[in-house]
């Protein structure tokens, strides 16, 4: 498996809007096994993105989705800036299936 | 829901039997509605837990089950430290039920 563990910054008020279409963009994409985005408690613009995907490969070929295109083009505007980003290998889990 | 994202560093080359010990510990969990041990790519030594809950006190009542305290126990020669640690409030997203 292959994950992602990642922060961004939105625009000053804009995070929900940003959340909404995160995860909008992402409800069909073949090959994730688990997408959450969550608001950081303690900072009030930020957001995190954790993912699982069967492969890199799928995660990869998820940027040319029409969905996700059309999600990247809506949230860049509402995006300040990114935090950290740390590239994962999942072993397993509650949430994941088998 | 309520989330956490922690690294966990392992002392050297007990990575994967700490893994293990979070997987066995974590299969239970009343309230855990996601809950991935991973490995970083870059650092040898260390995972990633990311969590989701239907709610903190589900989180907090976890730490007292004896799977989850035997885990504790078991675990907690093999950890050299902890690094970041950050609390989240999941909005949602793929591998979540609803």
């Amino acid at each position: 498996m292959y994950g992602l563990i990642g922060k961004l910054v939105a625009t000053e008020g804009h995070r929900g809007e940003l959340a909404r279409i995160l995860l909008e963009a992402s409800a069909a994409m073949p090959g994730c096994l688990s997408y959450v985005v969550a608001e950081d408690a303690e900072d009030s613009d930020a957001l995190w993105v954790t993912e699982v995907w069967d492969r890199e490969a799928s995660h990869a070929a998820s940027l040319s989705l029409p969905s996700v295109q059309a999600g990247i083009q809506e949230g860049k505007p509402l995006i300040a800036g990114f935090g950290d980003r740390h590239v994962t290998r999942p072993l397993g889990g509650q949430g994941l299936p088998g």
